[in-house]
């Protein structure tokens, strides 16, 4: 790989490219402007031969120019370079709104055509390439899956960065130029994650060209970084741990030649950098972290738009962020203004006769994947190599009798994971917020590291960092988020390990990838990309030390709101099953996987064998566990999904089995909470056949929960056996207190399920009025006892468990109720 | 003000503080050590006047060391110069697991025992102060709404910055000292808000120190910011525009007298550029903007805990994040090493006889209100004064008919808050990522400007841009939000306006300020401050621009997951329901209040009376617009919640109307979605007698909601008509359309709207079969009218909308099906 990787990085020390050269790229950002142009006003009359009426103007006018003649510059240079030093390079389009430039670019280098046969290069084919944008039928205006070379959905700014980082890990011949918005520079997301350069391995792992576009404005406002002084910006960017080249042009009418001469110069200086940090990476000669060299290019803001419309300032001003026509259509005066506009491209000299982009202008492009619209690596599902996974039936825990033996279950996993590392080890990363140990996966250090290029010390030999590493950590969220879907759009897999409350943080970059992976299913040259696969553990009911500030279990909520074939939420109750539900995950393709997994030591319940048949159903009735007849209704149902809620089920289930012989008592867990969905609202959906058989139709169902109880009446509120149905789950109580006192706040113990079975099985309160004051005696001891001890009562301690047996039910050691 | 503030901001040009002064500080800085180890472990014996047993230890080791001595150290110099300055200062705990801490130098100022007397300057309520930490029934182990003196939840890291100039702007004498944590600093929210400086107004808002507290390390990690040259940290924080002084010590065993005094003179040469900063500012000889100065800490991470414990070193690394002696209870060796650590502070000089700290170190502290956890701006709610208002009814709308009228709501709510912000010139302002104009609240700037204080260029004029004003705009949601809580914290008033989908970006930064409202209710000492209000415009059915990825209305389903008695959403129909509903928002404390308002102009149903009885009463049946008969029920209700909703239940009323003369049917309209749940699990819940008054027991409910339609089923799940009610809404169909066609993406659409209501009366959809049918074609030829055009077929656009009139019903202009 080394020699391989420092040929793919050449030093030219480049004689600034020729008139010829540069004439080349202004034709082709010429072109690109005009299409751009195009797509967001043109209904037809796409090559201006005949005068532009309104008619041929879009009703509605959608879309965004100030960004994109910045976003074709800079295309239009990177082919260049590309094509001079063999580049393979992708292209991330931070401010998305500059849709129109992506696809001008496409559509130039010839991949729209291939992909979208009907947008040919004449004249036909213009029409249709300028009628679809933002057209209803059409492609959205913002880059997007539609558009080839995009791994960046245009939606919510501040992840190009991100994404870019993701893609460059283990893709050490790749060149990925990140155009950064000075808008998106703004937000936190952004703004943390110049500080990646610290994370990237200068041998094995691609690299990042941030390209700081400055134009000035964003919606209607100046941006931050245009206006401090450029030493200071200087400062800023050296204080990232980059070499910043800075670029400025366009300004006040200047030629646009002068500004290909600078920037062309710019890109040479930067990419020998470039080469030369490559090679004494390949050469073992570098020390220490190398200052990657990054752009700033400063143009105006909507360069080339009329300077002034109705008076008003419109190129280099925030008034030409979106439409700066947004007229055109209404008065004669603006459509002429249009039409001037559009000429001043001189489209006569761009197309040929049949409406081509003319031969010498497309030259400019790279051959085949070369073309950044092309490059597989934008379009990951068709290089991707499904993972080699070590059999996890070999990690199985021993599980003699149900609750026999404990285990931390994200620990368990960890062995697994340690060898996933292992068996592949350039094509799967984990990544967390400085959590992962502390999520009990800390085997996968036994064959891996860190992966860290900031400082080292001595006393690091102990800290797991390394120059290279699969598990990458970063106390942000965003970062971790962002990498992930980097690294899966390409082609790769992984998974974001995370405490449970605090993966909030990435509610909205959840959103822009689901809806990412909802849009890609129905484009046909899209191939499928690895599941994104979230591990959250120090759950809502571990967080008792923490405090209520850590208490937060609404991520499903939020996730189980987007469409039903991307999402899938599993909560594994013990580690056999944890194994199982992450197995299949990683097998998975363009799913958002959320499995939430406890990581303190708790009872084991099923064998190996038992986990992957109920994982397989993903619920099922734990026979050992109930007391009901065969062939019989029983007289209520038990059910729980997740792992605390099912010990305190079982709990529950193993009192009312002594206390209360003559009950007949289901018990179902659930760890596939999507089966309890109709078939008709997610592909998991159970029939409601099949929910009746488990849950019944008539009989009380006392239902112990993860999270927030109101979701599973959302799940099932089309049930038959709804109405019976009693859910107890996190209900916004929690403090700084220990485990049960956790779970007693919220009523989900198992002496308040076994009053709420008392209460809802016709006479039994009643009959059982002793128990029932048990119970209430049982919670009121158990809450003082923890007030005056400050740790749980012995009787009732999770880890205290153990016994039982299948078949033969099981008891709560030291349990004085039982 | 002018002479006041720079009263306010002392130059000294300081002589060093002398040898007594600084071993008072060292005193303060020992017991406040003390007192936090004391409180991380002890149950008993808090005074180690008799050898240390197991039993004295605490049973579960909870809290967090690492952080601690840091934050006491910068605690201890602040007393100094607030004293030596007579500053007006808080400070923020941006490592919030620093509690201890700062529960610790609370207890030294004296302010604990005042606000908590049972924890008096006693043996035994030292006792108390270390047994309640972490303890059942006690305090969080992070900075919390119990810990006196702070405005910022110990949870989440990332946002200590942000509540820093939320808190300093409107208080021109106010000193923030703002300790940043090393690990905080890698997340994006922090990484931003280094630029909060350039929103700052050096004459009127107050001054933030940061701190930015390098102990090196974070969970299990080295931090980014400890591992990068010196010489890149200070031009990272010269990039952000600051003055960095640098302070390093305590490692290898340093003397910490050493540090005292290069702490000491560096925080004097910071304070005495604070001032010249602050004159320059009062005397108008202030040009640009000033580089604020700020403080880098290097200390070792648990500064004197003990140097290695069982081969590990502990002290200067990770492994003293939490509790360095986490098995103190269990061996003998470490409840030795336990007591050498306490002992190693000297108790027996710290304390006097009784318990109390010796009068020398407190005397240390500042007085009254000047001491930090005394000081009432971190107590908002005492200095809050309620807003005033203009009268909201002489800004209301003319609604002659229902219908007859168009505005948009939101620009009209800007009239409003224009003369709000004209007559609360000092403790109001709008905060919103670069859309306050694009949310049409454009008229505030009639009286005020955005608050902006990097570069200015001619230009700016007509930008609305200057040095002071009242509406803060940057590109990041997390400032928006960081600020406002960080205003209102410190008794202050505001709102955030946002993009629907992308408020996602702060669900969690939503959470922790909903749970500390939900704590500070509990809190005696804290009074309330005024709600967190929302404005979210540009919401879902009007992205049909921006397309699926800026789709998402699922921000109202996050937020109902919290405590009931601190939330409120509302989706006002029209400019005057709007106007009523943000009236009553900000006169309310306590609450986060969810607005969700168009911001296109669209027809006005309700004059201001009709408005303020139907916002009073949170929903309400539309008489004129229902066709049912006095005193019998109805054959069917058709309800709505939102703008867009209630804009297609209306015409669906009108068709049915005209259409099925014999239909009694019931329209209603819900603004205050709360109204919705039961009484029993919200405070604005209808009785089930109300509910069912409105929405009957029987008959079907077509209900059209803003959202996702499931949210409608989880608030009535337990309503008697509940098993009668569909529910249409968004879900998750969209993509760049017309606005018309995006409601019929998802089915709310008027038209499917009869059909539903047609297809649920029993017999009515074969009676009025040729109708339902007409109802079907009407969809296929608008939505192939739409992909030909481009734009909405005339006869539904909304805009097209008129005429109507109250009790007489109204129809859609050019509506041939009506």
């Amino acid at each position: 790989m080394t020699a391989a990787s420092a040929a793919s990085w050449p030093i030219l020390n480049a004689v600034p490219p020729n008139d010829e050269t540069l004439t080349t790229v202004h034709d082709w950002w010429r072109t690109a402007n005009y299409l751009s142009v195009g797509q967001i006003y043109l209904l037809d009359n796409p090559l201006l031969r005949r005068p532009l009426t309104r008619d041929d103007i879009k009703p509605r006018l959608l879309g965004h120019w100030g960004t994109t003649p910045g976003l074709n510059l800079l295309w239009a240079h990177l082919n260049r370079v590309i094509v001079e030093r063999d580049l393979n390079s992708i292209y991330i389009c931070g401010p998305g709104h500059g849709g129109p430039g992506m696809v001008a670019s496409a559509y130039l280098d010839g991949t729209y055509s291939e992909l979208y046969s009907d947008i040919d290069h004449s004249e036909e084919g213009l029409r249709r390439l300028f009628r679809q944008f933002s057209f209803p039928g059409g492609i959205p205006s913002h880059a997007a899956p539609e558009t080839p070379g995009s791994i960046h959905e245009g939606g919510e700014l501040g992840y190009s960065l991100s994404h870019a980082y993701g893609a460059a890990f283990d893709n050490p011949d790749l060149l990925v130029a990140a155009v950064v918005g000075d808008g998106e520079s703004e937000t936190g997301p952004l703004a943390t994650a110049w500080h990646s350069n610290k994370f990237v391995d200068p041998l094995r792992d691609g690299v990042v060209l941030p390209i700081l576009h400055l134009n000035g404005y964003k919606i209607a406002n100046p941006t931050v970084l245009a206006r401090i002084p450029e030493s200071e910006l200087l400062e800023l960017m050296r204080g990232y741990g980059h070499t910043p080249y800075l670029v400025s042009g366009g300004f006040d009418g200047e030629d646009p030649m002068l500004v290909h001469r600078r920037l062309a110069e710019t890109m040479d200086a930067a990419l020998d950098h470039i080469g030369r940090i490559k090679a004494s990476a390949a050469d073992g000669s570098l020390v220490g972290r190398p200052a990657w060299p990054m752009i700033i290019l400063r143009t105006p803001k909507g360069w080339t738009c009329p300077a002034v419309i109705d008076g008003h300032p419109a190129e280099n001003n925030w008034r030409s962020h979106q439409v700066p026509l947004a007229n055109a259509r209404d008065t004669e005066e603006h459509t002429r203004l249009l039409e001037e506009w559009l000429q001043s491209y001189r489209p006569d000299e761009l197309f040929d006769e049949a409406g081509a982009v003319v031969a010498s202008t497309r030259a400019l492009a790279p051959q085949g994947d070369r073309r950044m619209s092309a490059n597989p690596v934008a379009n990951g599902g068709v290089l991707r190599v499904p993972l080699r996974l070590p059999d996890f039936r070999k990690y199985a825990v021993d599980v003699p009798r149900p609750g026999e033996t404990v285990d931390s279950a994200t620990g368990i996993l960890g062995t697994w994971l340690r060898d996933v590392v292992r068996d592949n080890p350039q094509n799967f990363r984990i990544f967390g917020p400085d959590e992962t140990a502390s999520n009990r996966l800390q085997a996968v250090y036994e064959v891996t590291d860190k992966q860290w290029n900031a400082e080292f010390l001595p006393i690091d030999a102990d800290n797991h960092l390394a120059r290279a590493g699969r598990v990458m950590e970063m106390l942000s969220e965003h970062q971790c988020q962002g990498w992930l879907e980097g690294y899966l759009l390409t082609g790769r897999h992984g998974l974001l390990n995370s405490y449970e409350a605090f993966i909030h943080i990435v509610d909205s970059m959840f959103n822009q990838h689901a809806k990412w992976i909802t849009s890609s299913k129905d484009i046909a040259w899209r191939r499928p990309i690895s599941s994104l696969n979230y591990l959250l553990s120090s759950h809502v009911w571990r967080q008792d030390h923490n405090g209520f500030s850590h208490q937060d279990p609404g991520f499903i909520d939020h996730v189980v709101n987007k469409k039903a074939d991307v999402i899938r939420v599993y909560l594994p109750f013990d580690a056999n099953t944890l194994l199982s539900t992450y197995d299949h995950c990683l097998r998975t393709v363009d799913y958002v996987n959320v499995v939430v997994a406890g990581k303190q030591p708790q009872p084991n319940w099923l064998t190996m064998d038992q986990a992957i048949e109920h994982c397989t159903r993903g619920l099922g009735i734990l026979n050992w566990a109930g007391t009901e007849v065969a062939g019989e209704q029983p007289d209520a149902v038990l059910a729980a999904a997740g792992d605390v809620p099912t010990l305190e089920m079982l709990a529950a289930a193993s009192i009312l089995r002594v206390r209360v012989p003559g009950l007949r008592l289901r018990v179902v867990n659930v760890v596939d909470l999507m089966r309890l969905q109709s078939e008709r609202e997610h592909p998991h959906g159970l029939s409601d056949h099949e929910f009746d058989a488990d849950f019944t139709v008539d009989k009380p169902i006392v239902f112990a929960y993860h999270g927030y109880p109101w979701l599973i009446h959302r799940l099932t509120y089309k049930r038959h056996g709804h109405d019976n149905l009693h859910v107890r789950g996190y209900k916004e109580e929690g403090t700084t207190t220990t485990p049960f006192d956790m779970v007693m706040l919220n009523d989900l113990d198992r002496y308040k399920l076994v009053i709420d079975v008392l209460d809802r099985v016709p006479g039994l309160a009643e009959r059982e009025g002793a128990l029932r004051q048990e119970m209430q005696d049982a919670r009121v001891r158990a809450r003082a006892y923890t007030r005056e001890h400050g740790e749980d009562i012995p009787e009732v301690a999770e880890w205290s468990w153990s016994g039982g047996g299948a078949g033969s039910g099981f008891e709560a050691t030291g349990d004085d109720n039982a």
